[in-house]
């Protein structure tokens, strides 16, 4: 019998992933997590220090969703969900509508983060289709965006690691400058700018908006981008716009909501209500794939009639609304109560940035920047501190020292050469301190050793 | 406190439903299931006989599946399947690829069904640009074809239902004629033919194969179409032609797939390899939402390469190899062999016909057809038996069908005028009397009263 890392490269082929790279690091097979802990089959521990892809929240094997989904799987482990319904379905659209910015009021299931877009982006493309303004085909991007890799959500992100090679299958879309905070062509901070980049979004939207559906953004965080963080102002100015000209705001916040930014959605910290809000990841508290699509009453009328008008949206997955994913999601938002989540992850993202500027991490000469918005924390690495010149991507600085890391007890996934933080909110002080000390530590074993 | 049924309709918009439908007939809100039977939360029953979207293979909440759902979620309920891996996710790989077709020896994660197919069409399209083939950019699909709603899956589907309104942001494809063996125009039958029909395919893949990446296909039943059953001679004749051009192969078994035609996969049937197997609903015994795309060591080998040479496949979902779903597949497999499924099906899919054939069904007026394969029975309802017209669509002759056999107790949900048996395999010969039966009363009930 082989080794378990030995049967695994040879039937399975993982995502976004060189499998070459295997050669030379051999997957981790993890056996068990408790926590903030993944236990691999030799007994090594990981700190799980981006939530297993910005999933997790709670802890993994955290008991209340484990007695969750245990229970309703004796009852009710699926229906179909066309015509059908059942109770954690509709008390889990009820509680999410509850808490999810004004105006949002149906709840439309799916299994992830690219379908919950792709069920925006079609939603809106046929609003518009069916009010009779049938030049409105449009979506606009930022820069740099991120909204998952099924062909209608990767239409709408502009990584090119991600997209490049897939240009002809893509419908065409308008992509916008966004904010770029570290390399502000403004040369503003964005603790106190007046959003000044802005201004590309209006020219383009001023000069389209007839063509423009909708424009979809990942509020106050772009992500995959490498932990771009930016102002509440930005989204402020354009939910106005967006409203001025009849486009639809999509908000995705697949990565950063559940409280992920400090506010149970990133939105509330601009106080605007988008037309689409796209939910997944941490929904589940990190244990079953689920997507939600919020949108308006307004949107849902223009679907709403006589069969024989072939208005409804005809979009499905066989799981949508899996009873078990609700559950899970219902102790997930039970959670969220019992442990005060928000005002505790307050606390230690106080903690987090504090130890963060102690440490002397800001004092490394290839630290660029640090940045941080609630419990995400994210530093850019650069070659030169004062240009800000990025290292040239094929050196893998970022993987390196993930590398490194791994060896320290650490699971820090880079972003290119973005390193960040982004754990379960039930990490103890003591285990942040260990997240940012052994970090250091990676980064000094990689440029100094 | 207002029903339940009142509450889903205030904050859920279901999945392929025209809402406005509710007025009259509100969702049935279901509190439990166990085998083949579903309760309301009035306490009535209803026959699943298309096992909820036909992902239930082994009996709503069916014991040994919760047991490992269980007992997995308090070991490990999630990792990142980046550079990380699980011991469920291997041994699912490899007992998938030992039941696979010869060849296909590499597993790719993903969600559901429409993201495998993504994943398939992606890769296909990748691996032609990598080799060198970069006018090889299109897809071929069948007439009436469906392979799930996101934009890639939903370009290569054919059913305007799903498309029509969606037709500016799909890619473009070829699409070709295929079996339609109900109304064959070639006066043939399927038992007997020698897929004459097949020309057409021909005909396309010989004036455009150097433009062909790949021809996608639901081998031997095209579902969603309304159970098209057509014979394993066109598959055959299918692989052979797409071998000699350079051109893949994608089944898509996400329906057929799990024993449901009567071998475990319908390609097995044609005695074929295709170059990616799509797999998703039975797979975790209709559980939880849970895609696989199998391919070629061949194609594998065309993205394995050093990591500076971008040649990675570069898509992942977060819950990509989720243990939960493959704890639950595990335990599905292990069914398979407890029960002897296939056997039993053999016996149970030769009862169903002759309970069909002594029952009277064929006998009215307007059914056009029972045509079977496996555990997948099809009705086909006519307005005239000898031309096969058939009724206005506007009429929803199905629908109203399907109505009064929930009055009694049967859930026999058509697509469009077919009607369908794809009951869980754990259907007893009573309850298939039953669904026979109570299929008949509801025709007569609405036909004849």
């Amino acid at each position: 019998m082989n080794s378990w890392h030995e049967r695994d490269v040879r039937v399975i082929w993982h995502p976004c992933t060189q499998m070459k790279d295997h050669e030379i690091y051999p997957p981790i097979v993890i056996q068990k997590g408790k926590g903030v802990w993944l236990y691999d089959t030799s007994g090594k521990k990981y700190l799980d220090a981006i939530s297993s892809w910005w999933v997790n929240i709670f802890g993994h094997t955290r008991g209340e969703i484990v007695k969750a989904i245990s229970h309703h799987a004796k009852k009710l482990e699926h229906v179909i969900f066309s015509h059908f319904s059942h109770i954690p379905a509709i008390k889990l659209a009820e509680r999410i509508v509850e808490k999810a910015p004004p105006g949002l009021r149906k709840v439309f299931f799916s299994d992830n983060g690219s379908t919950a877009i792709e069920v925006a982006l079609k939603m809106s493309f046929q609003y518009h289709q069916q009010q009779g303004q049938n030049q409105k085909k449009l979506f606009v991007k930022l820069k740099d965006a991120y909204h998952g890799e099924t062909i209608g959500a990767l239409s709408t992100s502009d990584l090119d690691l991600y997209k490049k090679i897939f240009h002809p299958l893509l419908f065409p879309t308008l992509t916008v400058e966004g904010p770029d905070c570290f390399r502000c062509p403004y040369q503003q901070h964005r603790e106190t700018c007046q959003a000044e980049c802005f201004e590309k979004m209006e020219k383009t939207i001023l000069s389209s908006h007839n063509q423009i559906a909708a424009v979809i953004i990942e509020p106050l965080v772009q992500a995959a981008a490498g932990m771009k963080i930016y102002p509440p102002l930005y989204l402020k100015k354009l939910r106005k716009i967006t409203e001025t000209y009849n486009i639809h705001l999509i908000a995705d916040e697949v990565a950063v909501g559940f409280g992920r930014t400090g506010t149970f959605f990133a939105c509330e910290q601009a106080e605007i209500s988008p037309d689409f809000l796209c939910l997944s990841k941490g929904i589940t508290g990190g244990f079953l794939p689920l997507g939600l699509t919020l949108t308006t009453e307004d949107i849902y009328q223009a679907f709403y009639a006589e069969y024989e008008k072939q208005k409804a949206f005809m979009h499905s997955h066989s799981y949508t609304g899996n009873p078990l994913a609700c559950a899970a999601a219902l102790a997930t938002l039970d959670l969220f109560e019992k442990t005060q989540a928000l005002r505790v992850n307050k606390e230690k993202a106080f903690f987090l940035s504090n130890k963060v500027a102690s440490s002397g991490l800001l004092d490394l000469p290839m630290v660029g920047e640090y940045r941080q918005v609630g419990m995400i924390g994210a530093i850019e690495l650069v070659a030169d501190k004062k240009t800000k010149k990025p290292f040239p991507w094929q050196q893998r600085t970022g993987y390196q020292i993930y590398r490194k890391a791994l060896e320290l007890g650490l699971l820090l996934r880079p972003l290119g050469d973005v390193l960040y933080f982004m754990p379960p909110y039930v990490i103890s002080p003591k285990e942040i301190e260990f997240m940012v000390d052994k970090s250091i530590e990676a980064m000094e074993k990689f440029f100094f050793s």
